[in-house]
């Protein structure tokens, strides 16, 4: 890598998970729009046809007329190949297929669980987690191997296990997690500040500060200017306690991703803090029976659960466009994400200082969460270096709520380091979702293990 | 106070609560068997005939013939007069009656809650916290004006929520909590070894580590002479993984307090340490699913809910017992409890320094649970002076368990104090035992607030 | 205030101190050329008349043709008057005259102790204390009567005692202390970075991480772009280990503030962290036989001690500038100051995000050192926000020189506000800069505290 | 090891420096004295002779009438013959000689630094230290070898660093430091005690809470009964500010050792805590030029420097004294020692628990030390556990004081670890005795550590 005219030329970056339909296009357009940067793509996927795709997809946004930056694709055959030299390295994958996610969303329905993501947390993550660390195990190993210095991106799920286990296994990585589910609530407020104000406020004028685990993280702090909005927020939550659908695409609403915020609005109501994530993420971390007790209930609240059908139908359709955009059938366009993975790449590069919010293990920034774990807070980005800012003490009435998902996370990652099945199960059976008496979680636990066996192979599963 | 001959003289003693029938016995007897303390005690009960009765029956003990050390009983018309002069304080009282307790433990059931005991945690410890805490703080504030420096020995339910609120209202106030339920597990080791090492070791031989909160204690070490218990204690939860009876009386396996150690027992094999409290205790602090999903459950499990109609019987039977005592149909005997009440007061006056597990405000015994919240850990008892020991962090294992009850009742306690019903049942849907719909929950909670009203007028409780 | 087209009109500045000949112009200036802010400067002085004159000079601004910004400025009668209404707060106020001063920093010089500055440390320091805390906690209290919503911005010294004590009388004040010392190392680390990289590099494109107290701040981490300058500043400091007069303008070398940077070449290579301030200041805080040991030693490592009496010379050219100004005499010119205060102004208005170093209260941003002591670290300036970054346990190497600094301020902070003198003094006599023997540490104590008593009226000073 | 009737036999102890003149047999002494423990003691020393003779002395004290227990003494040739099988091991070594001594006391003298001991901090602290902590480096090897399992208490000076460096070596080494400092002062209040309440108080009625490391001790709290002593002890001070002579034997004043407690009761009344250690040590972690700027301040301060020619003569005594012993031409007399070694062993044998104080790596026993480094508290000794009381946070007054010695030690640690002389003499230069100037120290420190080179091949001393 080498700076030209505060330009940052021939900067490396791999990818890992590479062959990746939709994230890695999304990534690709970012990049073409970031004036300041270019360089090698290194696309690495135990999929390598896919990589080849995508190897030859990316090369395509260099005739683009808007392209501002050109980066040359190629699909590395060996992770090695793909790591070594890197300046980043982005991991995004997909831990076994949509059959053993179908396995970890829906069996556990059968018990009268429901789960709206089943990715992260409750009886699908936990069995997600233990088919995705030891892959991150062997990941971090290889960083460890061939790019030590390089900078790490994830955007894998379990979020918050990934990265515990890149710094488990090599504790001098330079690793973060990125998530946009911040962004969202960062949106509705910008709307509702948009209206207060009469003038049009966009997401990035709402300066927040961001406490928790991904995907339950909240604000303890939200401003607009040198304004205060919670005493405006709490004035939303009672006029929209019903949920709020004035800001919202109709169709969107319909979706499976599309909810009113009643979940994000009655947990504010209830406990004085911004929820900041999606309803679908929120439910999941609370009590099973509080938001995710039936459908109906689901629907009274007024979001969907994600049904792993779609999942697949929606990877259908990206392979047919993949397909298509091989071909020349489908015109390639660049359509910027709202991620903002490359505009942290380009502020560690030094090439324009930012904070946002990002997965670290904690150092201190939230003094009641224990050292080490994996929280979610805003970070300083600047040359070289990416800092935690102090978020503070989680408040009182939160900290159970909080404090319980972040500390069975931390048994769960000692237990899938041990390979330990009694330990894993014992995070499983104290899970909030899982509402089953002890016996019928065993039952549960041992069918989702075994439905998935095959992406279990490091592990004693007896019989 | 005065000491003469290394006796001390003219110890005055208040006890909060000194009309009651049994307790009050009890202590009696072993201010009776001090042979190097004798003083005054004043009894103050907002039953004040019930009072004048144990100052009948008190001042009996002095012409026992056994008796080592002789005390005057006076009832106390007022608190004031209880607490002046004072060189310790007792707490022992019955919040409310057995009617409101019965709404505690009961009313739950028609939601498929079961409540093994309901005093301390669950919906019946959080109501009864309730109207509890309320009369603990008119207590400290008493203790602040009458009595600054006495020592002050708590022995009421919700004991943490009790002594939290003696310091959040009297910072400066040297209280302690006392409860023998951590005995029952050290005399299961002695049992245990006395087979082991064929001699007869006494619960006293063994020493252990208690960490966590009331009646949700765990021990991370025990140990007999130089030997560490723990591999022992392991073999024997193996074999004895359906119930141990054979230490037991089969008549009190049959009664409400009878176990047979297994939830006990249980937890060891899942979780890797010592849970140190009766089995009914133990299971209230788990989810509602563990161990009480049902009363069929409580079975197989081998120990029983207590209905509360027992607690009235039993009352009623030491009512009778009162009336026998002060009309000399029944003899009075002196009954050592095994309580260490009387051994605390004797090493705070420097008579015999003693270690024993008590309820403090953390002050780092517990580097992982929050400063200032009541834990359970051993403390140093000596010439006016009791320090925790530091009892080191919380294993991991059982670290999402306790801190959230523990941070939990932190809530509950500012909740209280704010008189917060909002809050307070915020608390209560988060209880591991409220496995009903947060619907449910709520028409619950009101429920139990409402039978319980009258205890409750310094609530708003709204219509 | 009011946001009109992305500028903040009608913002209200209430200046105490307001009087100052030099600073007070540089904020002119710094303002003149906000060109999105736009309000009314209110200056309120001890010295009434001296305000007059910069309410006059600060009006002329607005007639410079190079102005972005026009301001209205007030001399203000009372200091209520002044903050009643303001946005925000600037102290920047002198303590005493110099003649307090001058015992200040001359007194130790009989007993051999020299101070190169002696406002913020050493003996001088600690008198200056004396005086200037009482009026901090003053100010803190109109604050806190006449503005508790506006953001406080201390440049007076001893700066951490102040912000100290501001934060001790009015808790919840939003208040952080500025100081440029910080910008010098930059400012060494931009002039090797450019000689190395061979392009022009600017202190504001080296990040760095400062940890300690103000004028006794380290740096544990330096970067450019994303390259670790540690290696080459270690490089640096071995080629100029006798002093670096490369960069330097020789006239600002022989000048009572030129220095050769030996000091933080030594300290570097003593201790591997970068020492940030001019070495007068860190003199001051190491061992006073290290680098203040006589005025030979002082020139050899070529520093210079800063003599009252050219402060007294300088205020008189300023007086006399004033009248020049004031008259028309003299040219009125815009000239921007390169501190910080107007940026972190805009950025809390929302106007632009920065992190940069300031004083605050320890909330856990340098977890080794205690929480609520005044530390310097970065933090992130953002809409109605100042957060610390977490910069870190302070290395074991440096940690006894700090720690020991901070720990003493903290003791003086108690001594100060209890009015106690005894307690004050074991402060002194505990400087690292007292190398005099217990009882002429006492004597001269005395008599700096005599020579200053017009001003430490708040005291017994018995006799 | 078993145990018979309540007692222990066949314990075995492994006493390194078990050729010891004078420590080694007041051990015996007390072994002999305790009647419940019985066993092998093996004597391992470099001077291997020595330990022969000790072998004859030690068991020789079978014979003599008031024996309670046998203990059969054996001189090892080799440690890890000492080692194998050991329950106990002690540790009581001189590090280096005489020689070596005298150059750490008396060199410094030459540049105005005098020591009252020279064995702990101070210029000949730190030159002990760089030759006994890899003594203790390979002692903690072999027990980590040989006796993983054995209770290991040291009585070698530098007492922290060589606790911290069997720590360092071996984390789970059960290992302790014995110190008797803290009894003498105890031993005043007793005193004190005695004459105030009119009867004889012994010092283990005393109770109190030290903090701090080892010979640089406060009270933080003391207690006769349930009786606070501070404010006796402040009239105390007060009354006796030129020095207490009163209880203390003429000729004892005279002798090196001899002190009136004047530093003690000036620090009590300069900071307003108990300095809890004889005057000789806490006059040296303070400020040179407070106690010991010179011979003349150490006299009016009334007490005593210790010439290393009185320890030489001692020795020869000693020596003397041994070959009488071994000749029979001196009888052998059992003679205790106050010492509580034995009594720890005890109560780790589980014989008899008690509250004592020791110096142990901090757990949190002291918050505001750093964790892991070794301080001095209060410990309960008792069945296979030594576990620090909850001592608290070192009172702000005297924690600049204690933690700039703790954290130094720190430093130093470290720097030995690495055998690193330019760290090793950063610490040097900044002990509070080194008052010299940054040059002078450099000289001095290479003269130090070039008149005891003999003992420090291990370290790269350049030339």
């Amino acid at each position: 890598m080498r700076y030209v005219d505060n330009k940052a030329e021939d900067v490396k970056i791999a990818y890992i998970g590479g062959g990746s339909r939709g994230w890695a296009w999304g990534l690709m357009s970012d990049l073409a729009m970031a004036g300041d940067m270019s360089g090698e793509i290194c696309l690495y996927d135990i999929d390598h046809e896919a990589a080849k795709a995508n190897e030859t997809i990316g090369n395509m946004y260099n005739s683009l007329p808007e392209t501002l930056s050109k980066w040359s694709y190629k699909a590395s055959k060996t992770i090695g190949e793909a790591l070594t030299g890197a300046d980043f390295v982005v991991i995004s994958i997909l831990p076994g297929t949509f059959d053993e996610m179908e396995s970890d969303v829906h069996s556990p329905e059968e018990y009268g669980i429901y789960q709206s993501v089943g990715d992260t947390t409750g009886p699908g993550g936990v069995v997600r987690a233990m088919r995705t660390l030891p892959m991150f195990e062997e990941i971090a190993e290889n960083i460890k191997k061939y790019s030590p210095d390089a900078w790490v991106i994830n955007y894998t799920n379990p979020m918050t296990l990934c990265v515990k286990t890149l710094y488990r296994v090599f504790p001098e990585i330079k690793a973060f997690g990125c998530c946009h589910e911040v962004f969202g609530t960062q949106d509705i407020l910008a709307k509702m500040a948009s209206v207060l104000f009469g003038e049009e406020i966009k997401r990035k004028d709402i300066k927040v500060n961001p406490i928790g685990v991904n995907h339950f993280t909240w604000l303890t702090k939200a401003t607009y200017r040198n304004i205060d909005l919670f005493p405006y927020y709490r004035q939303f939550c009672e006029k929209y306690k019903d949920g709020c659908t004035e800001y919202v695409d109709p169709e969107w609403l319909k979706g499976f991703h599309g909810n009113a915020h009643k979940v994000k609005i009655d947990l504010f109501r209830r406990f004085g803090y911004i929820a900041a994530a999606g309803d679908r993420h929120l439910a999941e971390f609370c009590e099973g029976k509080w938001y995710l007790e039936s459908p109906e209930r689901v629907e009274s609240m007024l979001f969907h659960l994600t049904p792993v059908w779609s999942r697949k139908d929606e990877l259908k359709e990206r392979l047919q466009k993949s397909k298509r955009l091989l071909s020349g059938e489908e015109e390639l366009k660049i359509k910027k994400t709202g991620e903002e993975g490359v505009k942290q790449m380009r502020a560690i590069l030094g090439l324009g200082d930012f904070v946002t919010n990002v997965n670290l293990p904690n150092r201190g920034q939230i003094p009641n969460l224990p050292l080490g774990a994996v929280v979610e807070t805003n970070a300083s980005f600047t040359s070289g270096t990416v800092t935690p800012v102090v978020a503070g003490e989680i408040p009182k009435e939160i900290y159970p709520l909080i404090s319980r998902i972040c500390t069975q996370q931390e048994v769960l990652s000692d237990a899938i380091a041990e390979r330990n099945i009694d330990k894993i199960f014992e995070v499983f059976a104290n899970d909030p979702l899982v509402t089953c008496s002890l016996c019928e979680a065993k039952e549960l636990f041992n069918k989702m293990v075994n439905n998935t066996k095959a992406y279990l192979t490091d592990y004693n599963l007896g019989g």
